[in-house]
């Protein structure tokens, strides 16, 4: 009776709550001009082994066999498709791209509270454009979706950073190149681990004098130099609020290629939101150099959003009232004289052509019960259709105001209503 | 660079049609007072094998051991999942069910034009009520759903049929009830068969002086007494002009046990649109008997509608009509003169605080070029920052009617016109 273990089933309650996230994603996305797009569920499993897409993401891959022999995949992240696709169609498209995805994904991690092995993500991507204006826009956008769902800078901060300053850093010291993606794997776990351990790390790496201090004093530079114009865009879109420039971002993805950045929740169980950075070589690497396209983009995951609106009490009431607003039931229909059911049902046809939403009990059924099933419904108006026929009694189930309106005319004073 | 073989990648001119379907089916569902629900996308093995569901999807599993050796599979129908997660969460909601799932399936089916091994499926179903009402509603919705994209009763028509007329029928012959499905699988083979086939597999039946004169005779009978209720039902909503009433119609599945439907394209490539039917008794089979409920419900999938969209004029205009009304961009900010950057991306962002959607070049370009680009988001409006700052020049592409507007009021009246 259960689905598999870190799978979920939504019961409608659960997929209203998505379907609100899904929706205001979808709702910002378009402002800036992004366009949705999406690719298949399953993928050749060669598309996740190329060099540059995540590591560990290989070792969690839902990967079998088809019926055709073909080693296959369900994607774990969106990034991949999104590179094979506009590889192929490259030359359909000016650019820049800003393309969106609201899609799933699909895991095998290790059971834990809150990590479920079938997700939903929304990747926004700029291609296309290297200017620090597409920094910003990526940014902007994602502040924006925060925004969007009630969040202010109290509730959630982009912690910001650049990999080219760390690239600058790592070259005084002599760290080779290759050895680039093993230091910020070091960075990206510091502030977790003992000193001693990350001392250790550092050791192993070949450097002329690099110490925990330096790298201390490095990440907590009061200034960033780099990160200037981008920062000056931001304010300039009334968005620097959200922003704190932290060297200590260094996001765990080896493709990052500029500027990174981390959503980060301070109200409630701190924890990143959302994540993403400039990635200008990925494109090309994962399309076997058949295209080059510069990117910016960032992936917000569905799961910790739903917390994180029960977290922050404008985010929670902006929530309630988008359901309250969008119950299931606009209009029950209380057919008090089942000798009346073909004109009621008829009426319901009226209704629903001019898109309300219309319930009305199924079988015959005892006067109260149907106005229970009218409150239970979340229905603003109960329409009794008895006696007075052809004058309708409307009940307001709010106020119990009730009114009288002949059947011709319900349809009409329904709607004025419903705009009001 | 190719999805996989039965795959497709959905660039967003793509996605943007398949969207304009699924948020029509939300729509009429929801005027139905319907609620959305989804499950997993993967789920145990084990669900697909318990009798009674299709016989054929068997074989057309994806299925493989995960990393935990649970033998799992890719959904290929939503029924095992509705009926799962009914039967678990039976006792939570009030009957009857009215609930819908827009969900993508996935068959190993043989190669063949317009089949594809990933697709979407609408389902519509209505648990716990056996009313001829009931039926009624699922009927109606069913061709709501095709009259909101433009299909009228010379498009599409509603072949309707009951299984229990064909069970007298059967009993009037003493025909088993064990050979029911495989005598209603000769019936539904028989249009697109020789009649000596037909004849052929008749006579492999136990059963007394049937002939395929005598099929043919009921099957063309003028009138069917146990469809009566429910036409009347359906002539009461106003919807008669869709029914056709066709014993012909017995559909492939085991599961159905009344009613059962088929809407069927009169224009362009002639098929079957969408199906359905009652089956009172799978979810108690599905649920191991630990939960009873009558159901009635239909499947409606993407790519025969998609098609079936392009082969109606008036579907088509329509179609047209909601894309150029929901292009990329609303409003294309024209950056006349550099130094006035931050003031254009402050200006974006209070359009796109209002909610329009907004676009602008993300680096310093001719403005010509700019223009162009306005032209290809398919804006309504481009707005020129330059020289004249704090005016602005706003050009109606349209019409290339030109007016002028203070940054300060520019928000307030592209608000008023796209109202307008």
């Amino acid at each position: 009776m259960k689905p598999l273990s870190g799978f979920k089933d939504l019961l409608p309650c659960d997929y209203a709550r998505r379907r609100y996230l899904t929706e205001g994603w979808r709702d910002i996305a378009r402002r800036y001009g992004f366009v949705e797009f999406d690719g298949p569920t399953l993928e050749s499993l060669e598309l996740y082994q190329k060099k540059n897409s995540g590591g560990e993401i290989l070792t969690q891959l839902y990967q079998f066999t088809d019926r055709g022999d073909r080693p296959v995949a369900l994607r774990p992240e969106m990034t991949p498709t999104l590179a094979r696709i506009v590889a192929a169609h490259d030359r359909e498209f000016a650019k820049p791209l800003r393309w969106f995805n609201v899609g799933n994904c699909f895991r095998y991690e290790r059971q834990q509270r809150g990590r479920l092995r079938e997700f939903l993500q929304l990747n926004c991507d700029l291609l296309g454009e290297r200017s620090v204006t597409a920094d910003a826009e990526i940014i902007a956008l994602l502040i924006d979706q925060l925004r969007h769902f009630g969040f202010g800078p109290n509730d959630v901060t982009i912690r910001l950073s650049d990999r080219l300053a760390w690239h600058d850093f790592l070259e005084q010291f002599g760290i080779k190149k290759e050895s680039t993606t093993e230091f910020l794997n070091i960075v990206d776990k510091m502030e977790r681990e003992p000193q001693e351990k990350t001392e250790e790390k550092l050791a192993a790496l070949e450097h002329s004098g690099l110490t925990v201090e330096k790298l201390r004093e490095f990440m907590t530079s009061p200034t960033i130099p780099v990160l200037e114009p981008l920062l000056e865009e931001l304010a300039a879109r009334g968005l620097r609020d959200f922003i704190k420039p932290d060297l200590s971002i260094v996001r765990g993805l080896a493709y990052y290629t500029g500027v990174v950045f981390e959503a980060f929740a301070l109200q409630g169980s701190l924890r990143a939101v959302a994540g993403g950075g400039r990635y200008d070589r990925l494109i090309h690497d994962l399309s076997n150099g058949a295209v080059t396209l510069p990117a910016v983009g960032f992936g917000m995951g569905d799961a910790v959003m739903l917390e994180f609106l029960k977290e922050v009490p404008l985010a929670t009431q902006r929530e309630e009232e988008f359901h309250a607003a969008t119950s299931s039931c606009q209009v029950y229909l209380v057919i008090a004289d089942e000798a009346l059911r073909p004109q009621a049902v008829g009426l319901a046809q009226q209704l629903r052509d001019a898109g309300l939403r219309v319930a009305f009990s199924l079988a015959s059924e005892r006067v109260g019960k149907q106005f229970s099933a009218a409150e239970n419904g979340g229905a603003s108006f109960a329409v009794m259709i008895g006696d007075e026929w052809p004058q309708l009694k409307i009940k307001r189930l709010s106020t119990r105001e009730e009114m009288s309106v002949p059947q011709g005319g319900l349809v009409e004073w329904l709607m004025d209503c419903s705009k009001g």
